[in-house]
């Protein structure tokens, strides 16, 4: 075994190579950590696998942290071509939907075809949130930047003027769902930022 | 089991990941692949977790995919703290380790002893370069540029002066000793950029 594969393997996988860089320049509406830049959805992608190295125990199902890292180095991709959609943004999910969809043809089909479907069932299993590892990655997809507002003292919650209840619904429910102890751990401080509950 | 951990354990993981932000802003000496500005040591570990997911075929010794895109994720964390030495730049290769476990006990210090253990125990590997793994997430780590600088015109082969022969010495062979293949399927157009090589 050498290694060496035909020509036209090798050079499809160095042009989806080249071709993924183009996410460095995504951005997301949220920051880095310390506040001085939109994050991209690169970093960000690297930042999430980090994540699910590292929180698996705290997931439901018992997750497989590997996979799950696969999943989100590789979940942001159609991003490419379909941008970001900030989660506080309000957006038409059966457009935004469409256009992922169209990415992804485009940019997994740029592999060879066994190649590229792989890849793309992977994606697929995250988009779906069916799966341990897919609802795991989905909750820590959540989670990373409710970290970044605590850190910068409110970041996108103050931009998009968010308030607990729509937190609850579009980060909470997800992230207890994937990570519930995730969620409990960082309620104190989650309430502390938004002040007392809105009463039932 | 509930997931639920700990809360000092919780906490230390959260501040590792905090810490790990940092990585965001440490920048390189190669740029993004479309020159515009460069690149930051989070999104250059993120594409190479993907180019080690895409390239292991063309590794020595069967590497595991999945485990050297961990180690790659975890490479550069250490530059938190030691900073980034360009590949061409020149620097004292033994200050420069040392001031590496320096950042390497205090970076994987912030977890839970087994848990830093285990990610550190991740990084020496990578560092030592003896295993298929490392050996061939090395590779990955050096043929990374190689592209960046192929898709910009040059990039830091210009800025450094580099000629062939110091790309062959401290680029072809890390690359060729990890992932011959991908050495051999590069070597026409880097051929290419530097012109005929010098006769021996
Ligand atoms: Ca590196």
């Amino acid at each position: 075994r050498t290694g060496a594969l035909p020509e036209p393997v090798f050079a499809a996988r160095l042009r989806f190579l080249a071709e993924a860089d183009r996410l460095k320049s995504v951005l997301r509406a949220t920051t880095i950590f310390d506040g001085s830049r939109p994050e991209n959805s690169a970093e960000h992608s690297w930042h999430l696998a980090l994540f699910a190295l590292l929180l698996a125990e705290h997931g439901t199902g018992a997750p497989d942290p590997a996979r799950a890292a696969r999943m989100l180095v590789l979940h942001d991709l159609v991003e490419i071509d379909a941008g970001d959609t900030p989660l506080h943004g309000g957006h038409d999910a059966a457009a935004q939907a469409a256009k992922e969809q169209a990415a992804a043809d485009r940019i997994f089909g740029l592999l060879p075809p066994g190649e590229g479907a792989a890849l793309r069932a992977l994606w697929e299993e995250f988009e779906a949130a069916e799966t341990a590892d897919a609802v795991f990655a989905k909750a820590v997809d959540r989670v990373q930047p409710v970290l970044a507002n605590l850190e910068t003292g409110g970041g996108t919650w103050t931009s998009y003027k968010v308030d607990r209840d729509a937190l609850e619904r579009r980060v909470g429910t997800p992230v207890r769902r994937g990570a519930p102890a995730l969620w409990a751990g960082l309620t104190p401080r989650i309430d502390d930022w938004f002040g007392p509950a809105t009463p039932a």
